[in-house]
């Protein structure tokens, strides 16, 4: 049994609540159960300096954590002068992730910066991130589209994630902090709606794994983010 | 006629939404109007070095603004690696508000670090900041209360702020971001439930004023925070 | 009885020293009682980046204090490898005074940084610094005036500051360390020679004012601007 | 065919150099190819603050890459002020895999600090320095041992990392600069001599890969591991 | 002949101002011509660290810049967010010299932490930093013997510095700015009152220089010290 | 006697491994007995912004240490975000040192970075670096002589430096760490192949030195100097 009641294979309620900010080009605020980021996605018409004159976009991602979005309160980055080891690692996922789905020729001369920031922390924020990113940058891009900016669309599919573990000694999908905190080896799966993997992240800790194991996870993640596909289909209307 | 169409003395829409996080002792999503700011309340039972054996406790706050709260995105502080001399004075401001209203020997050898996160920036963040900073103080020192740690109320009164300045020539209140970057000139003033004032900070930009400006625009701040104060006994129960 | 035996609307002795260091366009060394800030202009021929091509100029400053200014040594901040949220604050604080009597276009495309440095501190440093940086500009623009670089004076008027509270009840002007660091509440005032006032800022510490109050310290202010706009034009040979 | 003319499933030239340098309790030179990192070992006997008096051990790591390890010079981290995301990635990688076959308390209250310096870089780095972390760290606990300030041996297999990708189509091992820099994904796995995964990290980039895929590159990466920790016998003579 | 008009063997004229700031427990302001430093001398009644418990004190400096102190504004250290390998180099000359004279375990335990902060540099920053340095050490280290904190005199001898080097094909004393920047090989020499070489720096720009230069120098700086030892001896009241 | 048995005048074994790195224009590895330092040189086509359209090239150096270079661990640099003094000091000698062998116009307009990187220390870093970099500056050279980059050698003579000191009351040669850290008084001269000084610096600890010893210790560095320049033009092939 899981300590939130949940099945093996079941995610946490699931939201995506579009336009939460009104500045930014794109926005949304996703919901993993108790863990909610704010995602807004911004766009620059000029492209980072080692990409000048090449006739590319890029899209990139800045993450980050409001001191009290935990359990007890975390330093504050800024205050600290400089981001964690753990910070750059996720914004850098979140980067590799989304441009893993975009043409960044198609995208143009053109920089989209998407920012996650966690309001709340309970286990998967950097797959909240990932999943809640696609959605801002769609809305972006959709704006980019509407307004004749952009003639072809350069998302090229959806992209979500979704962390696996084994907990208790079974294989569970989207892990809250309880389960995170306590189990054997956990991963984190970056997945396509066209069925391909982006990235594979497995750690043991105290557990090892085996191939068994690795594939038992990328099944679950393959159906939670089934889920997130549907609710960031009809979050950005399509 | 003001842009939004407010008369000269009326405050925007104001909402405090207490509870908005679930692991703060104490927070609220406060609104001006479109200026929405995430506070959170978060108790240490320790206090600053500068403090240890005196008897007595600290409030002091932190103030941040996400990168894309404002029209165009700005650079992450955490990135950058420096608070700006901005985000110093203000939450300098917030910090020393609070602590006009509270008895810090009757709050014990502990501190309260608020802190004030904006999520959308439309004029007025550090006005909202220290509004709502007080709600969620207010319901971090009724938990402390409620399984008494504290036995007396160390809170003496209520504390908000409003800016005012003259616009096109009016002296108006709650100036959003359209009539604050047109202003002769404003200030933020930082009242008490009982009448007296806590900070006054009046800026020129443009144009001067003098003893009649002076108090005209605190006239209006006297008729901001009034609506400030009922509804912060609203959001907390009072 | 004030500890220094002045009358509650005494100015400390007040003196410029134009032209203390003989590389900078403009300089002078302040003294405000035992309060001694070396301040100096320097122009460049160029201006910041958000103001390059709009036919305009800039006047800009940076606050110091030695590490041995004060009672007892205080870190460096250049070895601390940041500068305190205060002097951030009062470096602001100075280029606005300043800011509010320049015209700006007049002065070209050029930029004139002000530096203020506490040699020696004893309460109101910040007014010092913006006193004297008046005189230390007028020294530098004058200059230019001479050898035809400007044609147009983009100086309109003077600028001054100073510093007024409660101490033991009474209101005085121009603190001195003893009484500012027991002042229930206290404020500085920027005004201008032709009357108007510029900034004003109160904080209450422990005891909080009202409208009366302020109107008193600004009273005092009036007195003490008036001393030191005399101050200055001596100075400065006008 | 691949550029250097290697077999799939073969590994580069691994060579592992003990005692390389005459300070460090552990040290090792790890060449795999032209990938030639420095690891050292150190032992200090305390541990960091947040594991003071819970009676174990801490083993940690830190990486850094020479300024012309790589083909063109890269900026040197110490003058830039900070470490670059990539750093921290890779040095927390390589804490994690050490602590992976470490019993802590075991060791003791006592922390290992494992130092990986690419001397030379051809692809590859993480993995060498994992591979080569567990020989220094070998090392320096056999002298604990040796000098019975330890009784049992803390650590309870070999770990050891290598790298595989898709390159022109074609699942390869340990693939050098050329290869990883052209492939179109590719994984990092690092495995224990029991035959456990400690960590799998792969990510797609232009091509990315399914079920199958995965597979097939750690079955190769068992055949690297297998290599490695044969070498890793004989530079410690076991 | 100099630009100056001196003789080879003329320093500039030389003062000594004593008392220069009331805070500091001993303080000089220094003028080697045009180059003017202040100097404070802290004396805190704690050692660093590194010396807690080992039954002596400690000397140390600390060097700054003012921003305008040069002939173009250079910028302020603190702003930066760190000090120069310039500043370093200097505030270690500094603090070697003065350690050089004094008996550490005779000053018990306590720090002296001497500040220099050159106000207007013309040539010699450095040299008059340490001859200032020792003025104000010498005022710090008499209070703390006139008020019998101090038994004995801690102070071995006097140590002062100047600068030489070949201008013009001519071996130069105390060299100004003008000079400086043009003299093919320079060099600064800290000596003892008794005689004593306690640092010698010689660097060739351009110009190289052998034994026979070295002595020439040399010569010269026995000189200059000779005349710098006698003012700080006026200055002291020795 | 010396505790490592050698003669006064005699030099710690000498190695010059030229060509240690694949990637660098020019490399070595030196080692004055157990100091061994990496060092590459490597040519950039640019020159810094300082010398943009000056006609003439520029020679820089880095230095650094590897953490367990030492007897005990010391900090990584990177790790806390800033050089010391030391490292500063040390990289500005070695860039002086070069410049001065170096006929800047020939080289063109561009640059050599020359990387010093301490593997392991016992004494002498920063002269075996110095004289290692002329052995990988030589090397980098001759690579563009070669291919025509350049046509006239700008490389006027050999560079090298040692220390000296005095130990037990001798003057001794190229101090080991033991020597070292005992030394009376000690210091390091940089020479050139043709006779001349290019820096001189020497320091006392402990006993100062007078004119006498100056000239005693000069006589060892000639001598040592000679050896390492023979070692030199070995290695390079000359």
């Amino acid at each position: 049994m899981r300590p939130s009641g949940r099945a093996p294979d079941q995610m946490r309620e699931l939201t995506f609540e579009p336009g939460f900010t009104v500045h930014a080009e794109g926005s949304c605020l996703v919901s993993f159960g108790q863990t909610r980021v704010l995602v807004t996605a911004s766009v620059e018409e000029k492209v980072p300096p080692f990409l000048r004159g090449k006739g590319q976009g890029w899209v990139t991602a800045e993450y980050g954590m409001l001191p009290r979005a935990t359990h007890t309160r975390g330093n504050r980055e800024a205050a600290k002068g400089k981001q964690s080891g753990r910070t750059q690692e996720i914004q850098r996922l979140i980067g590799r992730s989304l441009r893993a789905v975009v043409d960044l020729p198609k995208l143009g001369e053109r920089q989209v910066i998407v920012d996650c920031d966690v309001i709340q922390a309970d286990g998967g924020t950097r797959t909240a991130s990932i999943s809640g990113a696609w959605v801002a940058l769609r809305i972006a891009v959709d704006k980019l589209l509407e307004k004749k900016a952009l003639v072809d669309d350069p998302i090229r599919t959806q992209v979500a994630a979704v962390s696996c573990g084994i907990h208790n000694g079974n294989a569970v999908l989207d892990l809250d902090y309880l389960e995170d905190s306590t189990a054997g080896s956990d991963g984190n799966f970056v997945l396509t709606a066209d069925g391909a993997i982006v990235e594979a992240q497995l750690t043991a800790e105290g557990e090892t794994f085996d191939e068994e194991g690795l594939l038992r996870l990328l099944r679950l993640a393959r159906i939670g983010c089934g889920d997130i596909f549907a609710a960031q289909l009809k979050a950005t209307g399509r």
